[in-house]
């Protein structure tokens, strides 16, 4: 490609609007551009990236024995009330109406689609296992969009649905595409670890996530020091203490803290140490119980894992925080001054907290503390549930080493579904005993605009972005100096154009009448691996000069030897 | 492939409710299926083709020098304000609104998105030429989808924009696009004209459509029998007859007529030549007109051309057919009884009836004509144009041979836009001469799932699809006759699946527990170009059988030479 027949469209200067990383580069490196919130235009040095990502995933899935299909962006909403998901999926869920009223949603996913199709076409288990997906665009009314294509409302998306007719198919069609996972991952040259996870809104009993690693994720990964156990924080499983709880040594005393309504407060100004306090939360309950609001308890260092609060059943989903009022109707005393002493509500009580002893906590009036408390003696310990975020060094649930966190990026997601949509949607097959059998589905997502993203946030310097070979727009980029006006750079330039062109190679030759210096910046700013510099001078010694993004070596090659050069470090 | 681990879905029984050959076999031979009115899931064998017909348009649009990108699926509604289209494309154009309540609509096309993209990434004459697509999910909210993926509602579309800094420019890029698009359809191998075209709705100067010809296709082409000329019947001119007009025989005389409501009554009942009568169409005229109605009058036994009607600047468009309510109040007679003579209203005369004489017409009466009406004696004559459809044996415009007429699938489109969109959403570059220059635009489109459709139309016979080479979702097709029967079939199946796979060929292997007689008309019906048959029967005689789909040929190959048949055949 010539960048004069192309549409460069780099920036030198970064967008406002753009807060992370990758969302910066892909507007500065020419490879988006906005169209409406959360609606980009992807241009041609970011399609050429995206197409390598889908291409990768593509074949990945096509080994793993998958079929792809491709359905239809606008899905008729029946089938959406069909499984209940209508609801479920609240206003990210685009709804409209045809020219004939009737109603429509933009596809954010096709679990209702394929088992739809699936229970017509496949009448024996004989037709099993299946697995069909399609990369085809989904769409998510996001409330806020942001950073890119990395939260996109529109975006482009490979999902895959197996089916099986029992769980033993379904975990090997499970394992299958964890594997392809691996491999896609693999080629694109990412730093990516599968964690467990949360299923979330989609269902099902068992899921992983992938994520990229990167500083700026969203996420945080609880991994082991010792062992492969890595787990997105929203399931890691805090491991109950393995101490006993200490005998008390202190008196429950009620304490003056007119100026504690924090945990931070109550530590600085009491001389408290943070693990001998509590914090006491107060959430919306769910059916199961008889109150409004219940409490949870945790120590005053942790933070409350709201997934594993969700899925407790006393507990209303999603997460609902009472109200300052409703706190105050109920005990007559602010949200700083909580505590389990004397409490009117069912609580339930962290792990860590239940070994706890002689510990402060807020005494339900405001402005004072009880210090000294201990279970049993001041208060009965009822229920204990693991309610909290893992942190750094706590024990790994696996059993071996302890836990160090990191930040990730998720761009992909494998769900073992079960019977949930196939149950819903009867979607069954004659079994070998001749009797109808509900399948057994697996679904699994890659996100493929955002591992484009995410490469970036883990592939860039202050230059621009540094791709994998195996993303990049362009293998090599030729930079030829002041071509206009030396006539030998200019055939040089375009016999090394052509060569490398007829061998395959994926080439940006910068035939732009500009200054070096701005072909040297936007080369490295689109992150192209290999560049070749044909000037004058270096040609003078019979060179031709090889720079490489990723190292920033520049290396002076005999012309007669760059093509082969150029294939060895592509190999 | 091996059908067993692949989503077949063949019928046996042509369903209900497609009408169109290339409906029922996509339907019976598994290549889609109807989620919803106009809104089809490609199977995988479908999804193979329609990917084949994509990957050759890309190429070819690529060759041309295009560059792609990729626009979202959902557009802000407020760009298709700013050319006014919203208004034109009527409930077509599907519109919604976000969480936000913000209006978008699902994309039909792309002229507004790409000239906003141009006007801010292109400011000088230098970048230019540029012509950018895509390829790409479209969406139009058809009153009447029908015929499949024919008329969808949902469907994948190429289209292309290009940009130029003069008319010049806009030639030579209209001229790649139309050598590009002729490649690809040649690759593809169907038999397909370019053909002149009216802009419709789209705008601009001139265009041609690319037809596929097929029997069932919904337009008229009209060629020459000497030229290269071919025009859609829409656009194709009638010419002015070569002839002057006759003197008068007759006198004018007024003749009762009660049972002649149509031009076909009368010729029977009052023995007139169907070409010496004339019918009198009343339609709405535009606002250029001092009257509500004008008259269009033509040969009895032509048809009126409503594209060429519309393109008068005395005609309101989208033509409008005056009411009998409205006549009736206008002359006071039905529309069985109106003609040019003492016609109260502003009229129009098609060239061929300007040069008729001693003719039949409606006397504004009820009941009456006139016969023996001469131009100019009785009447006067006034404007006359080009109103109606060519007919066959009309002279070619082009001034060499006659026309004949054959159908045509449309699936392609070129056109030269001009300046219509750069002009209203003001998209100019810095010119040679310093000065902002308004764009010359082209925009270009290919029905990238029609063109399937269209290619079964043109090929299939009784048992089904008969694909051309390029286009076929499997090269090659092994049957292997009771296969779980005899070990020595299933390894030579084997054996020659493995092989070709290797080679890159595309392999479908029927390795279910079929019958012989139901795997051979399923590969007949999904239209795979080369079978080899495995069977013991042949085996003992050292040959395996080859099948060509198109010519129905069966061929004894002897076993170590199949690979070699096979190449030669694909060559």
């Amino acid at each position: 490609m010539r960048t004069s027949n192309y549409l460069l469209s780099t920036l030198k200067e970064t967008p406002n609007d753009a807060e992370v990383v990758s969302h910066q580069l892909m507007l500065r490196a020419g490879m988006i551009r906005k169209l409406a919130s959360g609606l980009y235009t992807w241009l041609p040095t970011g399609l050429r990236v995206l197409r390598k990502v889908e291409n990768i995933v593509r074949q990945e899935i096509d080994n793993a024995g998958a079929v792809e299909t491709l359905m239809p962006v606008v899905q008729p909403f029946e089938l959406w009330e069909e499984t209940g998901r209508s609801e479920k999926m609240g206003p990210e869920l685009l709804r409209f109406t045809d020219r004939h009223t009737r109603p429509f949603v933009l596809s954010p996913t096709a679990e209702e689609v394929i088992t739809s199709l699936v229970r017509n076409e496949v009448s024996s288990y004989k037709q099993l296992p299946l697995n069909l997906y399609q990369i085809q665009t989904k769409f998510r009314d996001e409330r806020r969009p942001r950073f890119g294509v990395m939260r996109a409302r529109e975006f482009c998306m490979m999902d895959a649905y197996s089916f099986d007719i029992d769980k033993e198919g379904l975990q090997k069609s499970y394992d299958a595409m964890h594997d392809a996972y691996c491999k896609a991952f693999d080629r694109m040259g990412l730093e990516y670890r599968p964690v467990l996870a949360d299923s979330g809104a989609i269902g099902g009993s068992g899921s992983q996530e992938f994520h990229v690693l990167a500083e700026s994720g969203e996420d945080l990964i609880a991994f082991s020091t010792e062992s492969d156990y890595a787990a997105n924080i929203e399931k890691a499983e805090a491991a109950a203490p393995s101490n006993e709880r200490a005998q008390p040594t202190q008196e429950m005393t009620l304490v003056d803290t007119p100026n504690a309504k924090t945990i931070a407060e109550l530590v600085e100004q009491h001389g408290l140490a943070i693990e001998k306090t509590v914090k006491t939360l107060f959430v919306k309950a769910s059916e199961e119980v008889d109150a409004d609001i219940i409490a949870l308890i945790i120590r005053g260092d942790h933070e409350l894992n709201e997934v594993k609060a969700e899925n407790l059943p006393q507990v209303a989903a999603p997460l609902e925080m009472a109200t300052e009022e409703e706190i105050r109707a109920l005990v007559g005393a602010g949200p700083g001054s909580l505590g389990p002493v004397n409490l009117s509500l069912p609580f339930i009580v962290d792990r860590t907290v239940a070994v706890m002893s002689d510990f402060g906590a807020g005494a339900n009036i405001d402005d004072k503390h009880y210090f000294g408390i201990n279970w049993g003696r001041d208060v009965e310990l009822g229920q204990v549930e693991d309610l909290r975020n893992v942190i750094e060094g706590d024990p790994s649930p696996c059993g071996n080493g302890t836990l160090m966190l990191k930040r990730g990026i998720e761009v992909g997601h494998i769900f073992q579904l079960g019977n949930v949509y196939s149950q819903a949607m009867n979607c069954g097959v004659l079994g070998p005993d001749g009797k109808n059998a509900i399948l057994e589905m697996g679904c699994y997502g890659i996100g493929v605009s955002r591992v484009v993203a995410s490469a970036i946030e883990q592939n860039h310097d202050k230059y621009g972005i540094i791709w994998p070979d195996a993303l990049a727009p362009f293998q090599v980029a030729i930079v030829p100096m002041n071509m206009h006006k030396s006539e030998e750079v200019r055939k040089a330039a375009e016999k090394l154009y052509q060569e490398l062109s007829e061998m395959g190679i994926e080439v940006l030759f910068d035939d732009r009448k500009e200054r070096p210096g701005v072909m040297f910046s936007d080369m490295e700013l689109i992150g192209i691996p290999h560049t070749v510099i044909i000037g004058d001078r270096s040609m003078k010694e019979g060179n031709f000069e090889y720079k490489n993004r990723r190292t920033g070596d520049k290396t002076p090659v005999a012309m007669a030897e760059i093509v082969a050069h150029l294939k060895t470090q592509l190999a």
